[in-house]
């Protein structure tokens, strides 16, 4: 057989995502999902919405940013308008537009050596070098590491899977010096209680802010992220976005995330109740010989002192409980466990006294 | 102001889409979107359907794609299972993705100087060198203009915006000599009564068909596009998508997509819907003095003797009636419109004959 035309194939690892078991009688705590349904006006707007699906979706989804800049500025307390959001299909497809439209230099873009699996896979697809500088010893980022020259700069706040979140001054920090490069602050856990860098757009026009609606909005089925940033750099994205595919979402997609950002009271709603839980849970499981970091996010990085994250895992797994071990440098000894119901809670902990006793 | 943080951005310029007027009482035939709905499967399972949207969809969607291999590969009379297919966010997001895997040659690729206009922007986002044989006078593709040396090959069947469909002959004659690159045949148009290469599949292992659930599936509002090839191709697909976006379709478009594969009937009565009003639209825009090449698509390519295109649309869009007509070489004396219901084509028609006489 000839295999001739396989020369040019693009050279890539393929990615491995997570284990997505399937069976309805498990407890999933291994990929940071919400434990709660999204807001009853999602399945409002879906059920008995209208939609002309014979037709494109609208080519500029003005109806959905002008909700987010509304929703976004009030909550920060300033002004937004629909130039300063950017829709995309999760913040997977934003985080990978943004690398391509902003990240075309010579030297290398910073990111932290612990932090989000895909930036270097983005990386490696689009030619980007890039360094990443060490987590300190209690998996802080060191601001200093990240005043060299650079290609840009990516900091997750909160970061994962360490769930540490920073303040106002590490991001001003940040953004005081690197004011010639595109600073993304990647947000996907931040309403989890963390800082967020919106309010300071506009002080900022190289600072982009990327939000997703699939942690704390409960729609990881639905494939919904966004940017925040200077209308320059929102532009730049959209015209990245019409070079590739100009319709990332569908109009169901683009009418629920409207419904979902406009409820507020329901979102603040489940996002108390994650809080609580996960200090209830923080509190039990440092109380069983946990190391837990001081979480920002809707997941906890716990290391045993004795027992080794891996027994931990394959024993909870035999149980029907699924958390996350990366068999990793740096990581290997820590888990990811992402803050379910109360009740499944309850099951983590009992299982984990069943080991430990 | 500082603008130093603009100079690694991407060196692009935005793609324009064409016009998508919102007012609900035009007649819309300027964007090959199907007059009819969906089948009513899709608004029934979106409608009535249990979605966790908690959840990330399945990483591999494994239902639909044993759907859409069942369903082609009987239309085909070939054996294909779902290590044959890939699916897509709409048929753009697909082609980027084979573009991206499969065009990494530093010779050109080659598709014709008249066709979708997406080729040469995604060439330019991913610096893919190409040349574009011309069309001949007749708008037909050379196949011998295919034979040298290139990185890869796209021929659209039918093409657009010319309509015009080629054969078995002309496909295996493409294939035949270019058997050491993947050749892409985009099929967007192809349920229109054209040669589909799906049945080639199996003999041809760098043979890449894209298809689109957008035009006669009547789901343009869904994005839902896919591939079908050989194993290899397929899996460097996953291998690109996977480094990109993991999730480029939500729970609802991966179980709406399978409620539309499955309802054969409709889809065959839509289809033959909108190709007996394409003949009859033939015929009486041929009786007004038009030139239209033998359409195998949803579209017609209309010239006319006298009047010029620009004038004509002009004339159109003030009466309500949105066709496409570019400004461009070689295509700017015609017009793309498609096929929508008998009525809408009878006040198109109408429309016409009062501007003529």
């Amino acid at each position: 057989m000839n295999y001739e035309w396989r020369k040019n194939f693009l050279d890539i690892k393929p990615y491995t995502a997570g284990e997505q078991p399937k069976t309805a009688d498990i407890i999933k705590l291994n990929a940071n999902e919400s434990p709660y349904p999204p807001s009853p006006a999602v399945e409002k707007v879906i059920k008995n919405g209208s939609f002309d699906l014979r037709l494109y979706p609208a080519i500029d989804p003005i109806e959905l940013k002008n909700a987010a800049a509304k929703r976004l500025g009030a909550r920060n307390r300033i002004s937004l308008t629909a130039d300063n959001i950017f829709i995309g299909n999760g913040s997977d497809d934003v985080l990978a537009a943004a690398f391509r439209a902003f990240f075309n230099s010579d030297k290398p873009i910073l990111f932290p050596d612990v932090t989000y699996s895909f930036y270097p896979v983005w990386c490696a697809l689009l030619k980007i070098p890039y360094e990443t500088p060490m987590l300190d010893g209690s998996f802080n980022i060191n601001a200093a590491d990240y005043y060299k020259p650079n290609g840009g700069v990516v900091i997750p706040n909160p970061n994962a899977p360490t769930s540490i979140g920073r303040d106002k001054d590490f991001i001003t920090d940040i953004l005081e010096h690197n004011g010639d490069c595109v600073v993304i602050i990647d947000e996907a856990y931040v309403d989890f209680g963390c800082y967020s860098a919106v309010e300071l757009i506009n002080e900022y026009p190289n600072l982009l802010v990327t939000q997703t609606f699939s942690k704390s909005r409960a729609m990881a089925g639905m494939r919904i992220g966004m940017a925040i940033g200077s209308p320059e750099l929102i532009e730049m994205l959209g015209a990245v976005r019409d070079s590739y595919n100009s319709y990332p979402l569908d109009s169901i997609q683009l009418k629920a995330a409207i419904a979902a950002i406009e409820d507020e009271d329901y979102f603040e709603h489940i996002v108390s109740k994650v809080k609580a839980t996960r200090e209830r849970t923080a509190r039990e499981l440092t109380a069983l010989g946990f190391d837990i970091p001081p979480s920002s996010a809707n997941f906890l990085f716990a290391e045993h002192k004795i027992l080794s994250a891996k027994d931990i895992f394959e024993h909870l797994r035999k149980n029907g409980i699924y958390v996350r071990y990366w068999d990793k440098p740096r990581i290997s000894s820590r888990l990811r466990i992402t803050i379910g119901t109360d009740e499944q809670m309850d099951k983590l902990i009992a299982c984990l006294k069943e080991l430990i006793s």
